[in-house]
């Protein structure tokens, strides 16, 4: 494997010069055999002077493929549209499949959208524009509108038939989804069933017809779940009439999977975790509204431990502890939060499974503040000599801990009900919260002790 | 979508009262109707006294194919081995797909093994023999050894012979591989393109030759990768004399995406997040040796404010902001740790692009210090009306975010230097190992201006 990547790195070298020394045919011959990924890392490598010869060089039915593969975000892909020729953005966009061409065009601008439009065929136009209505993150949205269909007294021969005829254009081909009269869904073919029934045989004998759809304005994230549950390579979509107009293939779920996990993620470390590391600006803009405002939560913790100053000031060992305890109740919440928020994410959501998490995550609470406060009781007694000193931190880790593995389950579990992203309530959150607590919690304690902590 | 898994749910409580109530034919067409993947869910919510019948009425071919679809633990499958015959149970394997059936084997007793494979055909023993050998999480322990495989001069009508005959149990149809004499991979032809081909033209002038394979002994999150970015439906495997010997299909990679983002987010919050959460002691023994390994981090924390604590005794207004400055520092650290890993996972990971990562992060965490440090100087400048003490606490803060961002990006990328996975690298043990540093950068600060914060 890492052979073939140094050898595929030459080639792209010899590319781009080719490129640079405008040698048109050589350069179309060696670009044109690569697989389309590579064709569009090699393109979102180039500069504008070198992308102004591709739109010469290639046509835009052959750039269009390439565009299929481009990974980079939409608003990229928009400017790359916007340095061609009109006629000649509008036939790339035309070549593009559907879904992928409405996710780019969803973030053209309001004057350059109609132009497009205004460019295509009236039919590719009319498809583009019905998708965009779609909200993000639907099935809808995530679409593709080239499928083939088929009608039930058809033969296998004849089925065969349309097959060879769509499968150039179609995104998937071991599907043929059979329809009715009215275009509703009624069953699925698979290649395979196609293969080994007999010519002549009607599409409605081998059809299975106990097929599994989804609706056009589910989540996502659902449909990623039925397809890998299932082991599906694509499921077709249907209207509010169980009309099929769109089908959603694996190779768009891996990216959905993708993007669903990476935003989890994000949101336990409080960060957007695809950011561009290049520009530090940018970064740091992205960053600092979630850690202002963890600061000024922050700073409510302060307020707190200012007003027990006093009990500072009379036993000034308090402070040794604050961070010990703050730390670990923290690390305890974003343990719960991070399990919470993937059995939200993976199992069924009904009430009793949610409610038994809940005491499950008391429970687990309970036998780790226990244990954790129970080792500090002893470490801090026999570091400072003082038992009286050990029993307050360690009852303090330990109710600590157990509000904290409380809120980590509950919070997103709350957010959920009310229909908020509970990936939202990311872990820095968690533990900006539990700070808060575990200080009200250990100085508390300790006041009831502290006679007895000052006098050992 | 609701309504129709309602419509299951009713089904499913159907086939379970047909089942206990020994309604052998009913049951098994009403089972057998359904997809694999309901059929596994019914098996899998069974007791032990319904499981019994299961192996009664169903053959062992039929539950074959039902096993391929459990998503249980190996560990729970094999037991469910053990409550069969040994006849029935190896003819279970036999039926299920080899990679499943390796996967749940790896976990089958010592003695129990080689029962099994002495009751299965000789061929089937030796394959999952050879596959037993591959090491976890690498191409070999996932693939998969059921594909369709042509030679090039062979007619597009005999390949389609060749895979109307293998079509039943070969994983993917929809490439078919191209060896030659030697089995060595040649080339690859799609389905759609002997569809579209001609019936007399030869293998060799339609098939790809520029195709793309994985070695036996590379990491499975590389093979994710490489399919997840071309699109693939299944990958071909080849030995060290590049001979073919298996496939590894997209669904057997949404898994692994699934499985190895788990883990980086696991990484992330100091926790197995697909822990089980019925057992809270169970899920307290997971938690508890990163909480207690981080606790005792914890203590040279507390141990080092320790050895300042006469500074505190001298102004106990100095522990009101520990836990500010322990905590932004450790969101802060943690953001860079995030984006790190993520990106340590997804992109190419060169010397230089890496170099660059941490540069940037040392910018951004200038950027976000410097702001962050402003604010609390105001503020705590403004409340305590102290600006001397605000300044202190500003600069420390700046100072601690700094070293956090920048440990946050360069642990994980040392790690993965010298080959440790940086998921492990977690959000909790920077941010402990960052409360250290910042308390150090605090007193060192603020005992430089000591006299200036009493004196106030």
């Amino acid at each position: 494997m890492a052979e073939k990547r140094n050898t595929n790195y030459e080639k792209k070298q010899e590319i781009i010069f080719l490129l640079n020394e405008q040698k048109a045919t050589k350069f179309r011959e060696l670009f044109l055999n690569l697989h389309v990924y590579e064709q569009a890392q090699i393109f979102t490598g180039l500069d504008l002077k070198q992308r102004a010869r591709i739109y010469r060089y290639l046509t835009p039915d052959e750039l269009g493929d390439t565009f299929d593969a481009i990974e980079e975000d939409p608003e990229s892909i928009v400017d790359y549209f916007k340095e061609m020729e009109p006629e000649y953005a509008a036939k790339v966009i035309t070549q593009m499949y559907t879904d992928n061409a409405v996710d780019v065009l969803a973030f053209a601008d309001k004057k350059d959208l109609p132009k497009y439009l205004r460019l295509m065929s009236r039919e590719k136009a009319d498809e583009i524009k019905e998708l965009l209505h779609y909200e993000d993150k639907t099935a809808g949205a995530i679409m593709a509108t080239e499928y083939v269909k088929i009608v039930g007294n058809q033969t296998a021969r004849s089925a065969m038939h349309v097959l060879k005829r769509e499968a150039e254009k179609a995104e998937t081909i071991y599907y043929t989804y059979v329809v009715d009269d009215d275009d509703r869904l009624i069953g699925v073919v698979t290649l395979r069933d196609l293969l080994v029934s007999g010519d002549d045989m009607l599409i409605q004998e081998i059809m299975n017809d106990q097929i599994m759809s989804v609706k056009v304005d589910e989540d996502q994230e659902d449909v990623a779940k039925t397809i890998r549950d299932y082991n599906f390579l694509a499921i077709p979509v249907t209207d509010y009439d169980d009309k099929m107009i769109g089908i959603i293939t694996v190779d768009d779920i891996i990216d959905v999977i993708d993007e669903e996990s990476a935003e989890d993620y994000s949101g336990l470390a409080g960060v957007d975790i695809e950011e561009s590391p290049d520009n530090p600006i940018k970064a740091a803009a992205k960053r600092l509204p979630w850690l202002i405002t963890l600061l000024f939560l922050g700073m409510s913790t302060a307020s707190l431990v200012s007003h027990y100053e006093h009990l500072v000031s009379e036993a000034s060992i308090l402070a040794v502890f604050i961070s010990s305890i703050t730390g670990t109740a923290g690390n305890a919440g974003t343990q719960s939060l991070a399990v919470a928020v993937r059995s939200l994410a993976y199992k069924d959501d009904d009430d009793k499974t949610l409610f038994r998490t809940i005491i499950s995550e008391i429970f687990t609470g309970f036998v780790i503040g226990i244990i954790t406060g129970t080792t500090i009781m002893v470490i801090v007694g026999l570091w400072k000599n003082n038992f009286v000193l050990g029993f307050v931190i360690g009852l303090a880790m330990m109710c600590a801990i157990i509000v904290a593995n409380l809120a980590g389950s509950l919070i997103p579990i709350l957010m959920d009900k009310i229909g908020v992203d509970p990936a939202v309530a990311s872990g820095p959150f968690i533990s900006t919260l539990s700070d808060l607590t575990s200080v009200l919690i250990y100085f508390n304690i300790a006041k009831l002790f502290l006679a007895f902590i000052i006098g050992n």
